[in-house]
């Protein structure tokens, strides 16, 4: 139970705008819902909010302002006065398209994030509507077929004190974590909810701030992933880690690169955490060392890359 | 954000005892945790807690006590209050095998519930301990391989009055129903969590009061249902229902008898309800005349059966 | 080992000639390879030949000219001869788009059929190039993403007479049939291959000549179909039967039908045949009336439906 | 048309007996048909033949003898003439359990295969009858639920030379092969069917001969594959090559090895070759180094280790 809804939209900085676009919406699937600026406005077929992803144009790489939805009008209230207090407020906005008051703040890494409550619900137009009711878009089964955004996962060069703050100000609740044998932190993952994961944060190796790991795009099922992979080999997409299923958090998954950079997963599966105390899981470094559920070896630029890039 | 962290264990009653759990345990795949009495415990590999499904002798079909875990100890005295506020409360209990202190009380139509918040996490025997330490035990793949409980259908004379004192008594959040022409309520879709359904009644076409639709578990994959069919029929195991997908909900099932007369369905899949303010979704008569997802007709004893039989 | 090397390509008769092409790329997803007077013709992603399927504008429904590869020169020799013998012989054509000299004849029912050893291999154009040199297309997965033609069941007012024609004329294999309590045949499964089937007859019960049951589509999982339906369903294409699984053959279905009247299957599994003394398998009435492979029964329009339309 | 129907049934040695019979019971699936001496005879659900592997007790591993059926006996005479032409030919045996007259002889390599044509069909026994007649034997789901044997891959110290005298003499079709950069042959893979690949050979790395790479096989979706996975990786059986897909042929694969140290494949997929005139697809050395289908390279054990292990 977490003052939380959940996490998203989220908006992501391309130097390489038309083929970051092309990318979400042809080999993705994602539909564009509106262009305003530099910036266009993407979503899921599932995505119940008129967007999920902003795609904006820009010098370089990485993560622009990420979202978080408050359960409640009085979530938000109280999540603000706590994020307040950290001297880490950076004021209200009004909000990106379609939603109200938006709170701005900073996490100790340096990352962007906007609390906010109200919000529009998608609208199909004509053409774009669903057979069922309680589907929010059609499914045309274009590329990958996205349904929706899943998870974020950011870097940060103090893993424990970011994750610390997001469970103290924010309420997330803690399922996963790593701890070196220096007893640092390598990684933690959170959630507001049953899913496994929404928020991650891991190591920045190059000790930068603010900076991206990758996004999370949900489809339904493992077969999807799998097409997924041949989609974007014969698209000629580069693909840094091909499907399988990790340790951590049981999901299932495939990494590639977008056209501008930034590491985009296609996600599914992962574990559902019933339990009001579940206990913490804490690896070692030397579980993680095994690699993946299946031992598949984690690529060693899962562990460095990032964006933007580090000068 | 319900005050329920989830639905569950249950107890099924069965009158041919041997042949049922011969059906748990090498058919659906369940594991036997314990026998006392009358009664097997069994669990899915993926249940959290050491048991979800109790399997007991009797002279007929049904479900017995039904468990609702509470969030919390504070959830738990406060939604007791709620209940016993409405005379349906029968008092406290020791609990069954493995959790603490439990509240029992009726709901309008008679089924037996217990509210606790106390209880056992499993623990993996030797030979049973999975690979991953974020796994509760081992998929060793036997039948259908089932997970965990997922969810629950009850019959009800009245559904909204049902539907109602959960809302108000238990904390759920109703996401979806069903409004016939002269405005009674048909059926009533509810959750305590993201997923789309966890507690359901559907109209008693007897008029009798107490009794069980189906009780529904989980496996993590529409193939793993797919293959669940393949192992019903070879094992002359009556299919009510072949593999589809629900309209309501979106859940992917299977449904069958099993040999003590419960309906039993195999599910996976369903909506994710991640808006705080999701507008409950209401089906018409002639909506539901449509039929499941991709237009099957649902069976006509899908609305007439349930069990124990009635006189 | 059959003396022919498989079925295709085939020809569609559409009266509504730009709703079945929408169909066809839009929804089936299959790729415009060249327009050429009324015709269309189309291909899946892993037809080896430059195209599969050829939609022709037309008065009514129905199929057009049914081409049959010969494993070789001679055995095109021998097939032609036999074909000869029994009179259904109409003479060499210069072949479709992109084969040489056929030898079109009819079955006994009156279906157009033309047998061709010679025949161009598809080479990808730029932009469509697939990653892998032992892949026709490229798998760019857009709608149901068929990967190439699979079966084709005629309807037949005496399928014993046209089953024969085929084993002995055309040398194909029988795998599985159907017999009537009266000793009449309602359906024979033919193929050149391991594959269950490539050539089906079902009696036409309106004891026309010469009219189409299906043209199927293969995909490689049966998760593909389960996509296939949501696709369908949200673009409001009629689906006759929803997914599930054949008793004979054993293959996956989805049945629907194009806009322009003829029905459509995308299919795929179905059982391998590596005996070369397999037995035929010969099918009861009331073994048929159980249904499909799960207990589905068959919708009624299956038995009934096929293209062109009766008078 | 090869005058082969298909390969198999194979013997494999174990120097752990009892362990392999686990692994290939309780883990692969597969049930026990007969005990004779020092071997036991195994079979998949959907072996036509009464059985396909056949685990005999050795002081070492590797692959005993492998049957190749014949499409008939007028082909079986003309195979046995043209093995006996190159003196490879051992002559005839009374062929192992529940098959006829065969021809026993090696390839250049030293593998002993059997050439045979008679052999038995699978009956059920009472409890294992499947629900449906075209179908073998029951699906009850233990395990992997291996289907049956699909396909082997021998090592050759002259991987062409093996080649060359499989298609010659034995009619096998080449589908595929891998030229190093000096001309010579590091795989070639071969089909009697339209299945992509029934007989591989690979390049011995330790110049040995009669080494087998690995036996592979069959379920029927890549769901199966995965989840054999997660089987495995409970069981403490170690993965060689989690699941993923392979560039040449195109098949789905699990790799692993099993207590006796025979390497095992769980597989499915793989691409249908139609064409009469296939050409044969020729993979450079640069080309197989970008590694598999999603580009996971290959492991550097596959390229090494075989069985029995040299000394």
């Amino acid at each position: 139970m977490s003052e939380l809804a959940h996490l998203g939209p989220v908006e992501l900085f391309t130097p390489r705008f038309d083929a970051s676009l092309a990318f979400f919406v042809d080999i993705l699937g994602m539909d564009v819902v509106e262009q305003i600026g530099p910036s266009t406005y993407l979503r899921g077929w599932g995505d119940y909010q008129p967007w999920s992803v902003k795609l904006t144009a820009s010098e370089t790489s990485g993560m622009g302002v990420l979202g978080l939805r408050a359960w409640s009008v009085e979530a938000l209230e109280r999540r603000v006065a706590a994020v307040e207090a950290t001297g880490l407020g950076l004021g209200w906005t009004d909000g990106d398209l379609g939603r109200g008051a938006s709170y701005r703040f900073t996490d100790p890494d340096g990352h962007v994030f906007e609390l906010y409550y109200e919000c529009d619900r998608y609208v199909a137009p004509e053409g774009l509507r669903p057979a069922h009711k309680n589907v929010p878009g059609r499914y045309t089964g274009r590329g990958c077929a996205i349904k929706r955004l899943d998870h974020i996962n950011l870097l940060a060069a103090d893993v424990r004190a970011n994750r610390e703050f997001c469970v103290e100000q924010l309420d997330y609740r803690l399922y996963e974590r790593i701890e070196l044998n220096d007893g640092s932190e390598a990684g933690a993952w959170m959630s507001a909810t049953i899913a496994a994961h929404e928020l991650i944060y891991t190591r920045d190796a190059h000790g930068a701030s603010g900076r991206l790991h990758h996004v999370a795009l949900w489809v339904d099922t493992r077969e999807e992933c799998l097409r997924a992979a041949d989609i974007w080999v014969d698209a000629g997409i580069e693909i840094e880690a091909a499907p399988s299923k990790h340790a951590i958090a049981q999901g299932f998954f495939l990494y590639g690169i977008e056209p501008g950079g930034n590491r985009v997963e296609v996600t599914t599966g992962g574990r559902f955490v019933y339990a009001p105390d579940e206990p913490v899981v804490v690896w070692t470094e030397a579980e993680r060392a095994k690699g993946q559920a299946w031992g598949v070896k984690t690529v060693e630029s899962f562990h460095t890359y990032g964006t933007p890039p580090v000068e």
